[in-house]
């Protein structure tokens, strides 16, 4: 490792289970940062659903993880009962589960594999259905922390040396099992020695680029700058991007990729400046069973999330606001996606089902 | 006037001289807007500066009308003193203000207008040249308030009953001496009886949107729809927008705009999504001395209105900020400019000289 780049903070771990079959999930409260890293354990099924709504824990690859690992918690209740009932019981809490939030495709992705290895399972007491359950929970973990590595090496090779990129909200070690997916990006990039300068937008209302993005990339020594949401076609005609990375919650079968609100935008400021966006996602991210964006939910969130987001009252009394949380970027304003399985360039239609679908 | 068009509010006045050549400023602490309604009472030159600097008042028309009270202000401790004195006060304390914002035009527009007013005077005694030079104050104020009217006149032509519009920041009534600029245009047509729906972006570091273009859209009876200014492209694209109509803090010869930071970024997905963008703005906002925007002073403002800006710490300390206050949108993107004199249309080069620089 050259001496310039700094090692990753070790000490940091988005989300972590504790124990065996009667353990608990352990993750970072990120509606906490930057202010405090402090983890919050979840140790019912209802307060992993809380955690996800409420955002401690964010980013289409961890809320799959965290969502497999409230299903080990799900069927804690039934341990010591018929296997049925503990199949029957996985069925209830990966229902109730996937009600937390609409628009990621990796929490149905990981609650669908979880509800697969419980069907497999079918005739054995419950201890050994809870087991295996946990061993898929961790290894859809893993999966994961091997998938972002894999992006991340994919993804280096689209950056030039001494260049500057853009990114929007936190597609991080904090948004996955850790490293990231357009975060894996900059730090393989910073780690092969290439210097970069890395704009960070702040995103609102939530501010997920402002108190995690920055924070992850100085832990890493990366630099990082950051800049307000409506700076970000400013900073692109003053000739400071060369690149924009952003992951993405849900990738339509056509390219059409949902991501954090702004992201939008962002891609159409892009292509006016003729800077190539990029998308960097897991392949769990894209969804085959829908041809188009359209056809994907967009949450949408609670006023209060932009009037009083941030410590005071911003807005008049009663004022009506318009807060979707996601919006959607056409296939054909993305230059390339940065998937574990290499970088896959249009036509989408076809290279996607081709690269991702096969093994 | 038709029933459901809601009568502006007479108890609200961005700013107001009170008494004679001994009298006061007093202007509405828009800083603290929407939670409280305050004035605030400037008795000396440099309160007047520091409510310039501090975004107290803000707005390019107001900062004009402001600097033009603050001038009077200024010379008020050389009444009593000769004529000459009086006059080498006004300088100093013209060349003073002028420090207090580097890129509305309309500061160094309205400084000039009272430096003529007070040559003009020469050999008069002070007290004569104090009253012509609050004569010129006012003036200025209620020639704003007759620009603002005809904007509004001008620019409801240009929008469609039963439609969406966008604007960015405060370029409302805060903004002159009332009424506003791009937000006279929407009152205007309000007037007409046509319906609109405003979308208006919060306009991040300082809220302007939030704060001030709701509260004032609301007070007149607007419907009025708050949303972040990461939204507006994906607020463009689900159709909600006819056209966007922006104020401006300096327009060079060839139709380059200063404005508020954020403004270029809606002007660039305006055109991706083919709606017209325009900039309403009084004449004294035009600056035929510079040939394009690459001219115009940027300010730069501190880290902490954004990190810090709004209640608690957003993001980790010691982050490098990028935090310019304005941003330029090319001329090629403007559909039109709307000002007293009526809309012009492209070519800028000719037409903004040939409208603008005759009577």
């Amino acid at each position: 490792m050259p001496e310039n780049v700094t090692a990753p903070s070790s000490a940091v771990k988005t989300l972590k289970w504790i124990g065996g079959i009667d353990g608990y999930l352990s993750l970072i409260d990120q509606t906490l940062l930057p202010a405090e890293l402090r983890d919050r354990e979840c140790r019912t099924i209802g307060e992993v659903w809380e955690s996800i709504r409420s955002l401690r824990v964010r980013g289409a690859p961890a809320i799959g993880i965290a969502a497999a690992y409230g299903v080990v918690l799900g069927i804690q209740p039934a341990l010591g009962q018929s296997g049925a009932a503990a199949l029957a019981k996985c069925q209830e809490v990966a229902d109730y589960l996937a009600t937390s939030r609409p628009t990621a495709v990796n929490l149905f992705w990981a609650l669908d594999r979880m509800r697969r290895q419980a069907q497999a399972q079918a005739g054995q007491p419950a201890e050994e259905i809870a087991r295996k359950l946990l061993a898929e929970a961790r290894l859809i973990e893993e999966e994961d922390r091997a998938m972002c590595r894999a992006i991340g090496r994919a993804g280096a090779e689209l950056l030039k040396d001494d260049s500057g990129v853009l990114t929007h909200c936190n597609a991080g070690g904090l948004a996955t099992a850790d490293y990231g997916t357009a975060l894996a990006v900059f730090f393989a990039a910073h780690e092969q020695g290439k210097k970069l300068r890395v704009f960070a937008d702040e995103t609102r209302p939530l501010l997920q680029g402002a108190r995690l993005t920055t924070w992850e990339l100085m832990q890493r020594g990366l630099d990082v700058t950051l800049i307000c949401d409506s700076m970000a076609a400013q900073v692109m005609r003053e000739g400071r991007i060369q690149a924009v990375v952003v992951g993405a919650d849900r990738i339509a079968a056509n390219g059409d990729a949902a991501n954090k609100i702004g992201t939008y935008g962002v891609a159409v400021q892009a292509k006016h400046h003729q800077i190539p966006f990029y998308v960097a996602a897991p392949s769990s991210t894209f969804d085959f069973s829908i041809s188009s964006g359209d056809q994907i939910p967009i949450e949408h969130r609670a006023a209060e999330e932009i009037t009083r987001g941030l410590g005071r009252q911003t807005a008049p009394e009663g004022v009506k606001v318009y807060n979707p949380a996601f919006d959607v970027t056409p296939g054909e304003l993305v230059a390339a996606f940065i998937t574990e399985k290499g970088v896959i360039r249009p036509p989408y239609t076809d290279q996607l089902r081709r690269v991702l679908a096969t093994g």
